[in-house]
């Protein structure tokens, strides 16, 4: 697979390549980079998984690619730079730009080759709330880069994924975010409750009524009173477990999408950073609530914060 | 433990004893009735674990009260109606009050003794969407014995569980109620989840600082926004895990209350039935919210309605 990056070109490296990565808890997206192309890939175990060994598993990782000898920087986000990860990067504290961001990450040589781990965010909400992001943020700062009307005006900026991040953005600067868990939340009412059955491939039909169904109810009500349904119209109404499944999503995303709206006040527009299937679920949600969504791919979004941030070019 | 039964004593047996009791999923609660007084209690396995074997169980049960001879009558209610239960018994439908409701148990004979097992409760929605109870209408219908108050005006009637029930009682009759499952869902977050953290023993000062402070967070936001500070309290703000659990019991009780009160419209008079502890929960979740509860004991409900509905008398 090969993408083009096209900004920011003169931030990597003409000669040699880069290696510029996503490292999270649950898995690592690496990415070649030669002139400002991407040119190869590789996917590896997240940073939970190595213990602490993270060095020797990314040397393993890369080991295809330093036949052309070493890189001639890595530049790496997410969870590689928590206290468990490879090296511990302090958290840059909002309202943080892209510039004041770029200073906190830790750089320091590893076999000669210039390693930079970018800094995460941190910010404590109006009730004295403590929040933090690793990841999130080099791709809200890609996404600036992508599209430069981000940089002015205020911007709602929402990541789905187990613990979904929702970010304001104003004037180039993360004034807030917070983290909501709707995917996990998701995953356990799913897989260990008395509400959803098990379904091993969802007719997608039938899951997309019950997601249509969910948003709906999300609408009206708020979750408490319609989660039980997701039980009560498969035990007593007909419904498929497959429907269940959907509607769960629905009103789960509707229930979130509602809410926070309520909560962060409104921006003018909505960014959804993240996996297509995922964003777009969003997407509906807030088209189900008059708001339109803009979708940006996660992992192109990361690539270019790290370029931007990255190696010989910062 | 003997307990006086002080209404419709008429409803029970003169002569020998009677034997009542809730069956239900996960436990049988078991009396033995002498003249109206409670003389004698046991506990057995819920319905949900004899598998096929109902009367089978029973008989293991109460064997060391057939020394006396046999019962004159066995009253039961809860899950030991339903279709996996002992004997399949139809639900009543809302809007229903005692009398109707009566009329629709089941009535067999046992080994020479007279068998009745309670019906359910069926209700649909405004929205449309079916729900069902069995065992907490005997509660419910129980506590109108207890309080002739209540079979008259508007009362909200909470029963705290696992799935929690939200019953309106309407001059006597039951004309609408809820399945809320906080309960299943607490436990899910208490234990399966990135959120709260394993304690042993909660500290009971500790809990209840954090379950202050999730009723707190209920009246101002709704759920989704303020259930990561279950963990990110912990990790960044130092909390520890017990104030964790406890927070989260305040966030979710106290969201629920909320919502169920904006959503079911306000009673003059609200009960709650059932275990002390999590009924105080909830009395304090309403409490918080400016209203009054009063806290009726469950077991006792539920004699009460099955004494009135039970063999001789009925």
């Amino acid at each position: 697979m090969s993408v083009i990056i096209d900004q920011d070109r003169e931030g990597l490296p003409r000669d040699g390549y880069a290696v510029i990565g996503d490292w999270g808890t649950s898995r690592l997206r690496l990415f070649r980079v030669e002139q400002g192309v991407v040119t190869a890939r590789r996917d590896g175990p997240g940073i939970g998984a190595v213990g602490g060994a993270a060095a020797l598993a990314l040397a393993e990782i890369i080991a295809p690619w330093l036949t052309d000898g070493p890189p001639r920087c890595i530049t790496l986000c997410g969870m590689v730079g928590a206290r468990d990860g490879w090296v511990e990067v302090p958290y840059a504290d909002c309202p943080a730009d892209a510039p004041t961001w770029r200073q906190v990450a830790a750089t320091f040589d590893w076999r000669g080759v210039p390693v930079r781990i970018m800094a995460g965010l941190a910010c404590e909400g109006a009730d004295g709330v403590p929040d933090v992001m690793r990841g999130e943020e080099t791709q809200i700062f890609g996404a600036c880069l992508h599209d430069p009307a981000l940089g002015q005006g205020r911007h709602m900026i929402v990541l789905p994924g187990t613990h979904n991040k929702w970010s304001l953005l104003e004037d180039g600067r993360v004034t807030a975010f917070h983290t909501v868990p709707t995917g996990e939340l998701f995953a356990l009412l799913r897989d260990r409750s008395t509400l959803a059955a098990k379904v091993e491939a969802p007719d997608p039909a039938e899951e997309a009524l019950g997601f249509a169904e969910g948003l709906d109810k999300a609408g009206v009500v708020q979750l408490f009173h319609s989660l039980f349904a997701t039980r009560s119209m498969r035990l007593r109404a007909g419904r498929s477990p497959d429907w269940a499944l959907g509607y769960l999503s629905g009103l789960l995303i509707g229930c979130e999408v509602a809410e926070m709206r309520a909560t962060l006040g409104e921006a003018a527009h909505v960014v959804l950073i993240g996996d297509k299937a995922l964003s777009m679920r969003y997407a509906r949600a807030f088209g189900a609530q008059g708001i339109a969504t803009r979708l940006l791919d996660g992992d192109a979004c990361a690539r270019a914060g790290l370029g931007y941030g990255g190696g010989d070019g910062a």
